[in-house]
């Protein structure tokens, strides 16, 4: 195979395959309302009556709508029992809020600068109720609705409704299907380029290059952690020499129409791992094959972190398996359900979440495993499906 | 003139002198430690206890330290009339905190996946103390404050400490100023290239470029509004082919050593504007100037805004003037103090700040005219320097 550092044109079957594929039909405004009316419900059956939505992943997931930037100015979706929904929206940014795909389902409210947006709020809330607030909310505009109406109540979304965003249709799901193979096919083109000699930051602007020409809109991150910095699971990229010999940890995902891909794999630099390099690997990789057969219906997150965690202790590196074992993802790459010790929220079908356990060994290097997995009826499939064995880059 | 579209050497002597000026020294430890000092002197002078400050320009302000994403998982400066500065933080992060410029003057306090951070972070809190919060800080972590430390309250951190970030210190205005001039040779050679017949879009890819290569490390926005698209004052930058003939807004800016640009300029393609564009061109260009010269401590933010408007509403154009005046600018591109009606704070000397009137006139053209200005002993003084009359591009 080539070894041209930036193919442009994918070479292998799948590569095309992610690449040639259709783009899916956009959701419409019967979507959202189908969205907004099952949010209202759900808020209903935990006693709330309603729910406030700032900008952020949830309004995108309700709305269809991302407003310009992220400002002090309030933009928020308000859903009530009493009344259809409302966005509350600067009038600067009303055009914008127009064109939102949900638009057709909600009815616009706008106030200009210099105006007070909370008492253009105020009024649709009921002024004794209880409502969930998006977890992204600015603290500004909390304090203002409970200054405003200081006998209203609030919780955060997620803690209120953890299953708002938490299981996907199956629109959703061709979506986090199509975003998976495409990161897979990042992965598999990736394997073909040069790792000696490069610096990582090259290496991950391949992978941003790659994540592109398959079909992703956003690039989120492109860790390229060689030797001692696949070490610290937060490093990125840096001005590091790959060299023969070093253990490479490769994390990379972003979005593809509207939805998220996350996946790691860990390849080896040179003629192949030392045996304790092997053995580190093999043992994270037992850890996420065993997380993975654990998926099902109705075991707790907590579990699958704990069947991760409990292959890795037993290994030996359990103080070296130093963050949660997965997240959700959806029209973020990381969003809750988080699979971690003490998240009692059961697995339900059509989740999708991440299991990435791994091992760091400070100063030395670091091994992790990544797929993204979603719950079937009767276990779970993977939604990244490369070979998860070490491989060997050049 | 070169009329090379992507000019690799810039050409005009501020231009160059913009690309070359040296870096600024660094801030230190020591520098954090004053501001972190003093925004504990104010709170207490407002009576209240702290200030807790979460991932966003504050915390950059405070401590330089940018965490590498935000997310659900609490980074939060506890500040306190009642012990040192203490950086709550994931244990996955605390590396990248340890490397922040301020962290000398900090004590980090982290915590591992798994663990209720709240429990960590409460103690550091009076149970019944008044705090101020950070304007961004996500309201789930709010939340879990208020429920946590029932007999605490709070208010958000602009409101109770206007002028926490307000007014710059020399060190801050000269990046200011940087920032400013690189914008400013921006422009100068932005009027060197060719419109007509290119997209929206190319144009706002040389503005990123030239940002850049006038020493941004990020750029914000880059906004050409060409004819129709130059009435809709959040217009970004779109597929539209430029024609002579169009009135073309301009409105670019980012960050240069960590401190913002921001400036907007109105061009006509092709061999003059016509009556009625220049006229709306003249009255932005009064407007602007006279706010600027209306510009001196003890003003209040308001007054900017109502001279501006004043202008323009003589002028027969009152309501097509649809954003207010003008917003701080420092550690990002666009904070409080607002030039807006209903903000009564009056100017110090060290603010710094956009002038920026506009006229929409929907579907036809708009004009907007922007200079940041800084607040000095005896009146103000741009920050931007470049002819503000009607330039006629190619």
């Amino acid at each position: 195979m080539s070894s041209a550092p930036r193919p442009s044109v994918p070479a292998s079957a799948s590569a095309s395959a992610a690449a040639s594929a259709p783009a899916p039909a956009p959701f419409t405004a019967d979507d959202y309302r189908a969205r907004m009316d099952r949010a209202v419900r759900s808020a209903a059956e935990a006693g709330l009556d309603g729910v406030l939505v700032a900008p952020g992943p949830d309004l995108v997931h309700l709305t269809g709508y991302h407003p310009p930037a992220d400002t002090e100015r309030l933009t928020l979706l308000v859903l009530s029992v009493e009344h259809d929904p409302v966005l509350v929206v600067p009038t600067l940014e009303a055009p914008d809020a127009e064109q939102a795909a949900g638009a057709a389902a909600l009815t616009l409210r706008d106030w200009t600068d210099g105006k007070d947006p909370y008492a253009v709020t105020a009024p649709l809330l009921d002024s004794n109720g209880r409502f969930a607030v998006s977890d992204n909310t600015w603290a500004m505009h909390l304090l203002a609705l409970q200054q405003a109406l200081p006998s209203t109540s609030y919780v955060s979304l997620t803690a209120a409704l953890p299953m708002l965003r938490a299981v996907k249709d199956p629109a959703e799901l061709a979506r986090l299907e199509a975003a998976g193979a495409a990161a897979d096919a990042t992965y598999e083109e990736i394997l073909r380029v040069r790792f000696s000699g490069r610096r990582e930051t090259e290496v991950a602007a391949e992978l941003a290059h790659l994540l592109t020409q398959f079909g992703h809109e956003q690039v989120d991150f492109t860790v390229v952690g060689s030797g001692p910095n696949g070490a610290n699971p937060h490093h990125e990229a840096g001005e590091r020499v790959i060299e023969r010999g070093d253990t490479v940890v490769l994390d990379f995902g972003g979005l593809k129409h509207g939805y998220g891909s996350d996946t790691s794999r860990t390849v080896h630099v040179g003629d192949g791992p030392s045996a304790e390099e092997q053995r580190v690997h093999d043992v994270v990789r037992e850890a996420q094959q065993a997380a993975f057969e654990a998926v099902r219906p109705g075991i707790a997150c907590q579990d699958v972190d704990r069947v991760a965690r409990a292959v890795i202790t037993e290994a030996g590196y359990g103080d070296r398996f130093i963050h949660r074992t997965g997240h959700g993802i959806g029209v973020t790459t990381h969003e809750p359900p988080y699979m971690i010790e003490g998240e009692r929220q059961p697995l339900v079908p059509g989740m999708c979440f991440s299991i990435e356990p791994g091992i760091y060994l400070p100063g030395r290097f670091g091994v992790r495993i990544e797929d993204i997995v979603t719950v079937t009826q009767d276990g779970g499939r993977r939604l990244n499906t490369t070979a998860r064995e070490m491989a060997v880059v050049g």
